[in-house]
């Protein structure tokens, strides 16, 4: 279960304090030029250390490709990558070795397998996300080149939260904003929401919303490989989302028919799209040409340094407080992560795509 | 893409005007008791005509069961099932054979695949619920001989919505209410939505409440198989549905990790378990045995009598009003449908989850 | 584990004493008339009681598709279909459900699932097989619009063997003949094992060859998906399959590379293909244009008049000998099942090969 | 398509002339001690450069685990791999770029990509087999824990052939021989066969013959999962492999059923099991306690110092012959890849078998 896709697949390995993480992207189609920089600068973009909001950490994260690219082309074989983990710090972790977290995954993993991996979040750690954007940040490089381009911005943190649906940001105005909030006004009201958590030694949720732009209509299978199932799915599988909806989502259970409904319209070329988007870009699991407009949402990051009643394996009561650098806030960070996870499955979908004629 | 699921799967076919719907059930634990009434209630309860909210068609909807069962006990093979449409009525679809009707998917179903099933539904009918219905229902056998229950409502209809977090009713206190909502004066607030929009020829949304209880700790895979991310993908994946929360799921976003993380606690007798349920039952993508609660939304039915603009195939301008039979809102009906989903998730990871140790 | 390939895929079900056989082919490409007769023809091919050496039943097995065809053209949706089981006499089978048939599956059913159908050959029964032709006419019907042509022939019943390599027969010489040997000599020989072995009420086995012929350069994937590994997992599926090889297959054991390699050579129109075709049309796990050649070798049908020794349930030794109606050789009937089993991987192969450029 | 197995899955990366070959298996249960030593020491079977008879090659081989390993234990997490080439030589690969040499992929790498990689034997190079062998010794890692064993021997090379069926051979007298026949009169004549081929500047094939031992009644699945089914695929895929049978195999066709029939018996301890093993240890598809036993052939490697016939990538014609090191036979160093692939498939249904039960 840790490959993901169907014709385009990222199989992913790795913790936090072992060797290395990694992957393999299976299904890289052939005669793509492979910018290295492209892919290093989307793995910095989901680097912390980044801004006085983040951790503090400093991570090189350099990716080496070991596979499948030839004079600067991909061959069609699989792209072998990794990054090595370079920032373990010798520090004693037996004290978490003992007690369950709360929020983190420490309880399931242990009784689910028996032992777990105690070093920093194991298999959980954030780092496992490298292998998402390079595998996403692959599947960008030749959805590029159809003219698909995905955007993705921080549109809430805790209460702080934008108006109105889905806009299509301008890159910069995104990445100068310190939690990705293409907003001035909202994004200084963001970052007074992390810094207040960060003050109370605490942590805070947030959104992020995401468009693909140039889908061509006819992504996405009938039923169960819905085009938006398929990236409920992605996005849902990213550590500390709690939520999925696209286009209008859980607004529309209030709406009319009347008002939700997308009346089809015909360009002065002829081209035929929608007036409106409520339905986000998807009717019936299937592209239909215009945005594809979806949101996310995750919960606080489960590790603060307030005191928090839990339990050590035996189950007696302990207090814990969390020491180290932790985000208060991974929303902006996660952004660069929800967009890959949304190149592979629009790039799967593309290649699957070509098979439903004779 | 018609099939679901890792180890109990379900291939699923049939359109609204073919000669059945069906499917093949695969993956079925042998020596299984098959209760066929179980099944053909659940069946029922998904059936239109229920009620005067619902559209006045009356289908028998038997299930026959063609394989995999013999001296009343599942064998372990393939259990292959199919309803017939025995309602087709020969009325003429001609009118809907030229033009894209908002909202639905005739657009993208005629541009991927150069023609459609124009007739009624086609694929995208709701008749295509009836093999996850009836794969739920199997599910279900198996896991309530595991103690596993699941249990969905109606929370929302249009701008009636049920205050407060999850709550497991009663199936009575459900099942009495016409649009199976378990509390009275709510389930009141909600008919007269949907009597307000049939009277207006209009649709309306609504949000359907899960609860699957007594799962063990230990269901889902880290990383790309999450048990969340495989709900959401099931959920996703039914007509209609916009959007999906796991435990607090979007209302997160605005929390603080103090407030939201779920402490641990001991019980008397030594079991661990938490003492909040803000994760929903789920921590790190694995069910730590507290109760799985999510909400999916559903967006109001496109179909409308309500006069609408659009487009024919040659994208000249039209109007357009539904004529015929059809539900003002489905989320009354799509309350098995989210069972039958979650039934079928579950099972799949409870089998999956015996091969992780040696 | 029912269902069968990656993107043209078929899911079946059904024993030879439940209500029908049957199954789902999903992933047939949109638009292909759908020709019922040529179909049912396929059927009438793998049916028994063509001849005075083939069991003596008579089944109609007339084949219904249930979805995914409209005005007679496919739809892209998934393709239900059933035959139903109309000669299911009400004998008794329960002298079979205490004993373990030799080189049957009895009793690695019974032991893997707790019970099994032991009503004639349960899931094991040949009717299993009708789901496969069915799949497999399917999958013809779209390799034939790109010129691809599947024949096979009976190479081998017992000690009677062709000499020679693969060569491509008219389908009337193949037909005309009742084991389908196209050489009228051997084909005598042949028939002469068949009915020494009735006689002596015993079994024989023999050799499939098969050539798919057309195929475009470029179908197979590198390593794990190779061309032929997917055609030795199809055919080695198949009832009584004991061998599978390619080419010149355990022939080439004995050669030097010098005589096996197949020196490539330039048609005078530019066009590249290899002087010899010893590889069987595969290098590197993906077709080069030649004919691709292979060779299947059945076992003796398990079940024979003459007595035997085994053993009942609780191990006891008991005496058998099979009553009813049996074929004493299988291969004859195995020749569609071949060509069906090698059209789908061809079709899945060809579907996928349209997903490795940009 | 670079990723092998259900449950327990091995995915694969890497060409001999890039900057690694490794993979990642996923799916390997928890708590199982991992011997690093045991797994280089299956890689050091596999290393060219093993006697004078193999390429004269020298190559480190250490295999790294990047992951999924903690205090020695495997924590079920995916374990990430990786093999560097340490022994690409700067030499000249452009006479090979233009070039197709016969019987390699050359020609259909370049036809389906549109590009290759000519360096070497790119994907396409024995070196992608080292992460079949890593995948292989981890599996073997659990099933000798449950009592499963697997050995594999030369059993013919060229002419030279052992007589008689599958036998039990210790390790040490297949390691002993020099091409991995453990009868020592045989190994001669085999390694004569070798030295023919090498002195003519040719090269030769041969058979592997493999047997698992102790797998439990119970591996497999009906229909398209038969055990033997998997094991085709595995070994099919495996590079110059051609042909495959389990049990007597091409042999069967030959036979009568009363001779070929396995008779049950009981033991004395009441377990039942067969007199003979014509079926190779399979009924049904699915394993029936006796040795699993199949054969695998490989055809002669294609790289020749021999001159050949060829065409360049304009079709012109051109001479051909190989310089620098090759094997003339590569059937020893193939016996541990052919050990391997059977115990990821054993592993991999082990695992799968605990999902048939409620």
């Amino acid at each position: 279960m840790n490959t993901f896709g169907n014709i385009y697949r990222l199989t992913s390995f790795g913790e936090s304090h072992g060797a290395a993480v990694g992957g393999v992207v299976d299904g890289m189609p052939a005669g793509v030029p492979i910018d290295v920089d492209y892919i290093q600068r989307a793995l910095d973009r989901r680097r912390p250390g980044q801004s006085a909001l983040t951790t503090p950490r400093r991570e090189a994260d350099r990716v080496e490709l070991l596979s499948g690219v030839m004079d600067g082309l991909s061959t069609g074989m699989p792209i072998g990558f990794l990054v090595r983990n370079e920032n373990q710090r010798s520090r004693d972790y037996s004290e978490l070795r003992d007690v369950y977290r709360p929020s983190h995954a420490d309880f399931t993993y242990q009784q689910k397998y028996g032992l777990r991996d105690y070093r920093g979040g194991g298999r959980q750690s954030a780092r496992e996300t490298i292998a998402r954007v390079v595998g996403g940040a692959l599947a960008s490089l030749v959805l590029r080149s159809h003219g698909i381009e995905i955007r993705a911005y921080t549109s809430q943190i805790g209460r702080a939260s934008m108006e109105g649906g889905y806009r299509w940001y301008d890159e910069e105005a995104i990445e100068s904003s310190v939690v990705r909030c293409p907003e001035p006004e909202k994004s200084r009201e963001m970052e007074d929401e992390v810094k207040a958590a960060l003050k109370d030694g605490d942590s805070v949720g947030g959104v992020v919303s995401c468009i693909i732009r140039g889908c061509p209509v006819g992504l996405g299978e009938p039923v169960f490989g819905k085009f938006h199932a398929a990236l409920a799915a992605a996005e849902m599988s990213v550590n500390a989302v709690r939520g999925f909806e696209i286009g209008e989502g859980f607004r529309s259970s209030a709406m009319r028919g009347s008002a939700f409904n997308d009346p089809f319209v015909s360009d002065p070329d002829g081209r035929i799209h929608t007036a409106t988007n409520h339905n986000g870009g998807v009717l019936g699991g299937i592209t239909d040409g215009e945005d594809v407009t979806f949101r996310v949402a995750f919960k606080p990051v489960p590790t603060i340094r307030h005191e928090q009643d839990t339990v050590d394996l035996s189950g007696h009561s302990v207090r814990l407080s969390a020491h180290g650098r932790h985000d208060p806030c991974v929303v902006a960070r996660a952004v660069p992560i929800v967009e890959a996870m949304a190149a592979m499955v629009t790039l799967d979908y593309l290649l699957l795509s070509r098979t439903v004629r004779p």
